[in-house]
């Protein structure tokens, strides 16, 4: 993201922007960990209850559906956000009858197109399963499930669908939650879970694994007499060390397969790279390099305010989802990789990789 | 905390208390921890632009500035809730002029009476500690500071501290930041950084840690026709079995230390102990008894609202900062390490685990 203006507006937005971009895209990232571990089965948002507040809780449920999943138990990101609520019973309905069989029966008198019932509040074989299974004999709701919140995932949802293709409800879906992440999902898949459908709350909402997302703000420019004086920060840090100048970022796609190869970030007036042979480098060691050929190149900055008006039409959220889905897919998979993923490839051009050791030099940075 | 009202009204709030909850114990008890590793020297709330959205850093810096921190960056904080605003400079301020020389004058010349200079723009020992210096000879700032936000504390500080009381400039504070945490401080301090206060961002703001804090809100009694009929959830996984009934709790202190003992989950018409010897138990392994002698116990619920009203007095923010800090004094020392600390006992009373165990009997436990 490029902020031009003058400095104390841009200062002012500073916080925001980066409070905004880094909860979110951390969010957006967690869940779609989330999502691929499910392997296509659908994986709902429940955490409001442990996010960090309640923007925590709505623009988290935004970018969770943005990011893959299905839908949220926060019913005010449906009604602010359009992300579709949705969820199953609490505990506490189950509790507050007299009978678990009576708790299941008035819920799927009232909810007969799609009843999930919560089967584990005293004991998920013994009594909620058969309570479950009489209650959807008797009144047969149009869609139904059982949700298992506790206990071992694995071997209960293999009971439970056992009994219940036995009963012949060979439809009624298996939903589970309980502290789930990408890699207790992945795990109970690779044991044989027999799983339809995932809530997934306190690790998500958080992001439990890694719970900040490290996005920075920085000045790289000034301009004096309609002139850029390039700026930087030096740091004993290289990763903290910044990159100078009115810049893009352009993102090279192979054409035979349509994945990214690369990003580089150029400065602002270098042409956009037009399919000849591109040489690119590692910016931290210029030994590696490497040549594309038969790409498309593409900036990837839009417009959206210009002299404060604003230019940009504001895509729907699930002109987003979509967008997110499609940029995920043309990742590799060693870069999808839960654990030690392959690093992507962000370079610098040269003539900004010159620029910046210019800087360094002038700067001092040989002391360092 | 105890919720009792109609049903659907009980269960309206309940998702809405348990994030608050929830978050704000989360971010003052990681708040404390880093406050007690810095050992009284001040620690300020940085981490805004890393906070899960805008209440996350709103009352995030709220509840770490009632559980030890001096203030935040976090102007919002200041405006609605008095947690005193503070900060330094940004890197962007030194990089907006031609010189580091320049941005330090011109910003001691806007605040003589507390100038806090940001050091680490290109170089801390070359550049930024001289230009430092020479600023503060020049101008003779009331209070003067030097902020180091990258590279190595132990080394840089160590050798700043040394040039500073070299000038003469003793007086002159040396702050740091990056990526601090209770671990980090534990460790520069024992190392003999000179650090007289820190800036602490993400890891506080996010909990970094933990990022969950597990509050949950549980049915514990439904009233029918005058007379509370105690319900439970119960679970193979001990933990997420509930207490029945109407309940308080219990804190034990010792007359002669004054810390607390135990804290004792009671059925809310039992007695408040009066000082007679109270024998607890720990209710996952009833054989570890205990007899407490010459006690005060304190029931640590005060009513908020009653029947509808509130009837509270909210106390100030300072007040809440002060009965934190007492609270936490009553606390050993052993459960108050960072790791593996020493668990508090929070048992239930004879008549509590009877109801708990009655019912348990009574829905099939035995069967789990």
């Amino acid at each position: 993201m490029i902020v031009k203006g003058p400095l104390i507006q841009a200062q002012f937005v500073e916080t925001f922007i980066l409070m905004q971009f880094n909860h979110q895209s951390l969010i957006a990232t967690k869940s779609n960990r989330i999502v691929r571990a499910a392997q296509g089965r659908p994986v709902m948002e429940f955490g409001t209850r442990r996010a960090h507040g309640a923007d925590a809780a709505v623009y988290g449920a935004r970018a969770s559906y943005i990011a893959g999943c299905v839908g949220t138990a926060c019913t005010i990101a449906d009604r602010n956000h359009f992300v579709p609520a949705l969820g199953t019973m609490a505990h506490s309905w189950v509790q507050s009858f007299d009978s678990e069989y009576e708790a299941f029966r008035k819920y799927t008198e009232i909810y007969p197109q799609n009843a999930t019932l919560l089967i584990d509040t005293y004991n998920v074989l013994k009594s909620g399963l058969p309570n479950a299974i009489k209650v959807f004999k008797e009144l047969k709701p149009e869609k139904m499930g059982v949700r298992i919140d506790s206990g071992d995932i694995t071997y209960l949802t293999r009971e439970c669908r056992k009994v219940l293709d036995e009963e012949g409800l060979t439809d009624c879906k298996i939903v589970i939650s309980n502290s789930l992440d990408e890699y207790i999902i992945r795990d109970v898949i690779l044991e044989g879970a027999k799983v339809d459908s995932f809530g997934v709350g306190e690790r998500l909402i958080t992001a439990r694994s890694e719970p900040v997302f490290g996005g920075v703000y920085k000045l790289s420019g000034i301009w004096k007499n309609g002139e850029m004086i390039p700026k930087m920060k030096i740091s004993e840090n290289v990763e903290k060390i910044t990159n100078p100048g009115f810049k893009k970022v352009v993102r090279f796609y192979g054409n035979d397969h349509g994945k990214a190869l690369a990003d580089v970030i150029m400065l602002r007036d270098e042409p956009l790279p037009d399919g000849k042979p591109f040489e690119i480098f590692d910016p931290n060691a210029v030994w590696k390099r490497k040549v594309l050929y038969d790409y498309t190149a593409v900036d990837l900055l839009v417009p959206i305010f210009e002299k404060g008006e604003l230019v940009y039409k504001e895509p729907t959220i699930e002109e987003i989802k979509t967008t997110c889905a499609e940029q995920v897919d043309k990742l590799w998979g060693e870069s999808l990789r839960f654990e030690n993923p392959q690093t992507y490839y962000v370079d610098l051009s040269k003539p900004l990789w010159n620029l910046k050791h210019d800087l360094l030099n002038k700067y001092g940075a040989d002391n360092l």
